[in-house]
């Protein structure tokens, strides 16, 4: 959970609601009940959580310490896939060690949000026996705790990541050569989110391919890939099919979540929608890619 | 038509047949019969275009010139998407003026490649009323003859074009934005490749989106794009129908060649393949997309 100032070509946005935790719940509750587990600091805007506690979101796991909250400030110019980090502020963030509140022990569909896969692994020894565990990480996770995130990979059932994090985590250039390796390590399933364009779902021998919604106004990519993993997470939850069919919605979801995350800054945009701008989403992802293989006789 | 030169991280090919006109044409000719327009230097081996010529491609369009043939000598490294060019001569080719032989003249689908726009036009002065045109182009015309560029527009019906070069063509950064500002200027049909990244159609209203295959060894991005719009209009001009279905059809065609292109140097894969690998490419590539919006009752 953190507060992100953020400079676009668009606009500017200062101490907005940011951090991983935050995108994927505001996304994810449009599909189910949401438990967040993170840390925020004495600065923190507390009122500012009403809207997702009113979203269905239980907080009882954000531990308020003393200190600073995470902060980051970043800046986007003309290409939105690159952010420029100007700085980032651990704060309270540097001596987080999640507590995971009872009532939270048995959540059946569990998101490891990017953060170290220490404390990743220490989060599902705490939890009892989820039915579908999800993890995501960074780079920065990728050069320095390589040994802990492959250990954590042996541990989950999926794993979202960007291509950039794929290649460098597996060291092959090669998207399905890199899908392979990770595979390889535990995840049966592993998401490679491409940003504008697209993401993959490896998934024993199916490759499934979901574009990014292209938007004639990108306005801030923050939190795209969390906002997709809610959506993914969400789906599942909600829907409890955990068969390719479903999976393959799942990422649907995903992406349309991530499409309307970029529209404004921070969850601004994802607060906002309702069932019917999402289903509508999704339905324009399926004309995008709809063709018929062979000519109507 | 092209003499390359190439390394990539999987070995080298010295002076293969290259060129927008040769791969077109070697992809096209897997779905109607084609007539090439060109030129090739003293130096040129010409029996090797006799494996064209067995494949319905017309060479009576194909000047004999003295002199060296064009010559591109290129390099990729780690980043296939990203040519790096060595070294390039013009040859014969700094004098080509295309000239139809009288028997092509009523060629009902017309591709214009990438080539000096004053010549793209030339050409469609030569030519009666084609049913369809599509035209092509790169970076160094955008920069050296925008206003040519921008003529020829208003004559074509169809554009293929790369990110890139959309991008710079019309100062838009987002694609949407980009293919909107190409339509005003005439084509009712904006095609942006974006490599790896799969391709969009535009059109009216509608965008199409049809990803790149992932294959696990890209051995030559070389012709890529060329060979797509081979397939494009190949499929076009072999079903004759401009209806949106069909067009997305035709992209997704176009789709399967340029990732056919891509497994091996120079047109020799496009060379090798016949009907059952394009039909299993394209239901492949179906297969990528395919999702169900509401789960099967």
């Amino acid at each position: 959970m953190a507060l992100d100032s953020i400079e676009t070509p668009f606009g500017k946005a200062d101490l907005v609601l940011g951090g991983s935790g935050t995108f994927f719940s505001a996304s994810a509750s449009h599909f189910t009940p949401v438990q967040l587990v993170g840390v925020v600091g004495s600065d923190y805007p507390l009122e500012k959580l009403d809207a997702l506690a009113q979203r269905g979101v239980d907080l009882a796991g954000v531990e308020h310490a003393e200190g600073a909250s995470f902060r980051w400030r970043g800046r986007y110019r003309h290409d939105l896939n690159v952010a420029e980090t100007l700085e980032t502020h651990l704060g309270v963030f540097s001596h987080f060690s999640p507590k995971i509140p009872p009532q939270f022990l048995d959540a059946p569909f569990v998101f490891l949000a990017n953060i170290d896969p220490r404390l990743q692994v220490d989060v599902l020894n705490q939890v009892q026996r989820p039915r579908f565990v999800a993890c995501d990480t960074m780079n920065f996770w990728i050069e320095s705790r390589r040994p802990e995130l492959v250990q954590l990979l042996g541990k989950v059932d999926a794993i979202t990541l960007n291509d950039g994090e794929a290649r460098q985590l597996t060291e092959h250039a090669n998207l399905v050569k890199a899908a392979r390796w990770i595979m390889k390590q535990g995840p049966k399933i592993v998401i490679i989110k491409k940003g504008e364009h697209g993401a993959f779902m490896f998934m024993n021998d199916s490759i499934f391919f979901a574009p990014a919604y292209p938007l004639e106004d990108v306005f801030d990519p923050t939190g795209a890939g969390d906002s997709f993993a809610g959506g993914f997470m969400g789906y599942l939850a909600k829907t409890g099919d955990l068969s390719e069919a479903n999976l393959r919605r799942a990422v649907v979801y995903g992406s349309a979540m991530g499409s309307f995350a970029v529209e404004k800054f921070s969850i601004d945009r994802i607060l906002e929608i309702g069932p019917g701008e999402i289903a509508e989403r999704v339905a324009r992802i399926r004309q995008l890619v709809s063709f018929d293989q062979e000519p109507a006789e």
